[in-house]
Parts: C-alpha cells; sequence; structure tokens
C-alpha cells in the first residue's frame, strides 16, 4: 500500500473541463491525506473566495471523481448545469443551493444534495458563513456548463 | 426543489449486491438529510457492530452510489475484493485499512483511499476507536466478493 496521491486534477476541475481517467495504481490500494493539495479557484467560475481540494481522479471504469470546495462567506459558483449530474455532501459549515426558478435552499453538515443532468442551479457558502462539502461528479461527453455569475439581487441575504 | 430522499439501498449495500442505478429525480435536485435514515449491517460480511445510511443512489448514466459507514471500537469488514474499485473517505475518528500481504495502515479524518479492482483487503475502526467513512463505489457487472472474516490474530492490537 502506498501513501502518495496521484497527481491533483484541480486545475481540469477548476476550468470546468471533463476530469480525464486517469488508471488505478498498479494492484495496491493509495491512502492520502497529508499530501492532498489545495488551489484556490479563478474568477472565471466563482464569485468570491473559494478553495478545493481534488481527493480521488476518476480511474479504469471507475467513472466518478471527487473534489473538495470551501466556500468563504459570500463566495458561489457561478450558475451551471452538469450534463451528467453531481452529488455534493455537505461536511462543514452552513450554506445554500439554488435552482433556477425556485427558492434556495439551506444547506448544513450531513445535507447530501443530488442535482440531475440539465438543471441549472447554483451552489455555495452563506453570506455571513462558510461552507464545505465534497462534489462527486462523472466524466462524461461534455464538460460542466458555465453560464452567468449570481448576481447580488438574487443571493440570500442572511 | 424537493427535501425528500428517494428510498434507502441500505439493504443491498449491506448484502454485497450490486446497487441498481435509479433514475434521478424528475428535472429537480433533491436535497437529503435529516431523513437519511441508518441501518445495522448483519454479521454476514462484517464483524462487530457497523452502522450504514445510504447517501445516494446511482441514478441514469451517474454509475456512483454512496454510504456513510461507521464502524465501532473493534469493527471491521470482512476481508473482500471490488470488482470495479472504490473509494474510501474517511470523516470521523481513527481505523485502520489493510491489503493482503501488506501491513495494516492507520486512518485519520481526511484520509482518502482508493481501492483498485481485484484487490483483496479490509477496512474498519481500530480496538479502541471508532471510525466513520463514506464509500463511494460504482454500479458494475459484478457485486462484491465477499470473502472470509478478519481474524483477531490478524487485527491490530492498538
Amino acid at each position: 500500500m502506498k501513501r502518495i496521491f496521484t497527481a491533483a486534477l484541480a486545475a481540469a476541475l477548476l476550468a470546468g473541463a471533463p476530469a480525464m481517467a486517469a488508471d488505478w495504481p498498479a494492484g495496491q490500494m493509495v491512502v492520502s491525506g497529508a499530501d492532498i493539495t489545495s488551489a484556490w479557484a479563478g474568477a472565471d467560475h466563482f464569485t468570491g473566495r473559494v478553495r478545493m481540494e481534488s481527493l480521488f481522479p476518476a480511474a479504469g471504469d471507475f467513472q466518478a471523481y471527487g473534489a473538495r470546495v470551501t466556500f468563504e462567506p459570500g463566495a458561489r459558483t457561478h450558475w451551471h448545469i452538469h450534463p451528467a449530474g453531481q452529488v455534493l455532501i455537505v461536511t462543514d459549515g452552513a450554506g445554500y443551493t439554488k435552482e433556477w426558478g425556485r427558492p434556495a435552499v439551506r444547506l448544513r453538515p450531513g445535507d447530501v444534495v443530488r442535482c440531475p443532468p440539465g438543471v441549472k442551479h447554483w451552489h455555495g457558502a452563506g453570506p455571513k458563513t462558510a461552507m464545505t462539502h465534497i462534489a462527486i461528479s462523472e466524466i462524461g461527453s461534455a464538460p460542466v456548463a458555465w453560464l452567468e455569475p449570481v448576481k447580488d439581487s438574487g443571493y440570500p441575504k442572511d
């Protein structure tokens, strides 16, 4: 068993590109931890300060890949659509997710968000509270479709 | 957006059966939380007391499904093999994973374990410490191959 981590996919994740399937480590388990590095998201697809750690890449026939994302207070994704769907597992803090045309929903640790393919939405921190979630995505034929920023006028006030 | 949760797959997960792909909720996000129910694992594939919550099922083309698993002190899986691989994200406590023929590796919150297809291994609590992890699996043609229990003589002493 190796305690190393294969190359982080944070750059591809942040750019909204589909993650490429790497191979599984050859015939043995890999445990990562203190070697999982953080990256700051740029302003292309996010408002505010957003930090991301790539937790695991897709590998072989295993199509899922995962990242931990921390939104500082006021930070949120732009509106976007996942062509293959996405699952969020909230681990810390408090925040929101909002689907186009529906009210924002508060999120707390332990909450699980299932976003079907094609649904326009955003997720992020509260205006005064940071939020961290794990995001489980799948590689697919199309990358995330990034849309316009979430305006302050449409972002929760508390 | 709905704050309900579709039927838990805990029974299938605990039995080692491949999870069936449900459909995505029709055209809207689903947030689950306080409605995620717990189930106790039986003794067929686990030693000791193990609790599990199904977090999300596979859906449509999204092949990943997730569960949170808590091992009380001394509890562990039997030896087993994942035909499609598995990823564990440790969230609480302290425990171990061990690959056949290699030393046991301590696990702490934040650790991520990637287990390639075909590798015989176990994971669980420490003898005096509980451990909780999220397990990300994928539906596939073959279910988990469950093998013999982990003997006390081969389980860590501290």
